[in-house]
């Protein structure tokens, strides 16, 4: 990407403004008024304004705020907060963003979008409760198989659980689950990093990948099946390693990526090389979507020093993959 | 420790020569024949003269072979493998040799024990089978609490529970155990590194550290309930952090060591941080033990290819323990 971008060629680019009790309004206010944003994208903000003057405020950031009642394709101004406005009942403007969302992806008038932290138990919609964004995203799309990929310094890294007990996870550990993540982790690598012959490296459940069963059987009953499955449409992909060997493999650039069983075995790695720049991809939407890698925050709402540094790696990476779309 | 060290205070060693068939034997050889390793201790091998020989030729080290019948106080030559030679049938050598090394250590001959890998199933003493060498030392010298702790990088990690499946970890994570390893993380902290008032972490044992009992009860049951008790008699410990928070603020030195609550957990942070030179320090016994990080790898053992680091990790770290009691 050397020569130099036009204004039609950069990605416009949606960035919800996550739960208005959080602090996303404010990293989106820090975010956009980062220089560096503008060279290669033209944000918008989907949210409200009232939410989002509060937080111009807080920061006393010299950000305006121009309202828009749709997404017009117009050159967008610097140092101008861009806002497409959802209005919606409190209770429901975090949905309603989303959806807005949702579907100025689907109808391509967005390349990307992006979202700032939501609380969980807002994920209302339809009388259904979903677990998070992917969730909610997938299901409005009509998609089954949606993933969460962590994208962070030399690691990407697919997640086969999320938000589990311990105690409740092996028992989620099923092949099937393990098949769609190898597949999604290979589909991104393909789809969104341009890889042509991606290798995958496939943590094991237990220490040692069960020791030959001394340790647990899930690698030899569960995790092997599903690798042969995928090894056998052409899918270059690991046995399942001691967790410790495949993150270090990864690291030193021997896979592409790591399919990690749970929650911290992902986390703690992506978290120690890359904190406060980790981003989460979806993978398996029709659209593409990145999201900051930390909750809302409530504790340090408000004060104005929450850190913008994952949304800003989240607008960078989604920047980055609605460009090689174009190409 | 900035004075010369005369030959009377170099701490003497003792380093055991692990399973003959392993690569123990080789990186034995060639920790020895590193020539930095004389400055500071006087090393002394415990095993047997026709392996180490074996072991010699594999790798055509220069290294000459001194035997003595019983460890006299001499001034050990460089160069020169001063071997404690242990006769014993072979299915019973490798426990003679840990039998050697723990009484040597008891009668304060050697400073350290410091043990290559051996394999776990030949373990086996008074019809009592082992799982590894820190229960066998503990064993040995009467003692009931023995933790492990790894020392690698930044990070120094007590583990709660060691080689287990998934599927069992839950189950073991009882108060009392997560108690001992609070307390044998401070003692280690006091006692070897110097610390006064050390401050630990404790990793949770389940994602977002339970999230206030969304992804399991075990934070607010036993977690936190041991972690009380210690704050009761006096020592810094933090909340059940998630694990990702808990190995961050680690690595930055806002706490001095982490208590993990199983393998992987502490080890795809040590092996990232510190691969090839992590040691294994065994807490609780009445004297200095420290371990190499890897196992016997029989598939690179002959070939004269295995990597001496953890090894002479695991010498150097012994010594500066053995020279802080010392003082």
């Amino acid at each position: 990407m050397t020569k130099k971008a036009s204004a039609k060629q950069k990605p416009v680019i949606g960035i919800t403004m996550g739960d208005p009790s959080g602090i996303g309004p404010e990293v989106v206010v820090k975010a956009l008024a980062t220089p560096g944003i503008w060279k290669n994208c033209q944000p918008w903000v989907i949210g409200d304004e009232t939410v989002l003057r509060h937080a111009i405020r807080t920061l006393g950031s010299p950000l305006k705020i121009k309202k828009h009642p749709d997404l017009q394709e117009t050159h967008l101004s610097p140092k101008t907060l861009h806002l497409l406005q959802v209005t919606a009942p409190s209770e429901r403007l975090v949905v309603e963003i989303l959806k807005t969302a949702s579907s100025l992806a689907m109808s391509k008038k967005i390349q990307a979008v992006v979202t700032a932290p939501i609380h969980k138990s807002n994920l209302v919609a339809s009388g259904r409760h979903f677990p998070g964004h992917t969730e909610f995203f997938a299901a409005q799309v009509g998609v089954k198989e949606a993933g969460m990929m962590m994208v962070g310094g030399p690691l990407k890294v697919m997640l086969v659980t999320t938000h589990v007990s311990l105690r409740d996870l092996p028992g989620l550990i099923t092949q099937e689950r393990v098949e769609t993540a190898i597949r999604l982790t290979h589909q991104a690598l393909v789809n969104y990093f341009g890889l042509k012959r991606p290798r995958i490296a496939v943590a094991a459940l237990n220490p040692h990948a069960g020791e030959e069963g001394l340790f647990g059987l899930e690698e030899m009953k569960i995790i092997w099946p599903a690798i042969e499955s995928a090894r056998s449409v052409g899918m270059m992909v690991s046995p399942p390693l001691p967790a410790d060997t495949a993150f270090r493999k990864a690291v030193q650039r021997e896979h592409d990526a790591v399919v990690a069983m749970y929650h911290d075995q992902a986390l703690i790695p992506v978290k120690l090389l890359a904190f406060g720049k980790a981003v989460n991809l979806t993978v398996g939407l029709p659209f593409i979507r990145t999201s900051v890698d930390h909750g809302t925050a409530e504790d340090i709402a408000g004060k104005g020093i929450a850190n913008p540094g994952s949304l800003l790696a989240a607008i960078k990476l989604a920047v980055k993959l609605a460009r090689r779309r174009q190409q």
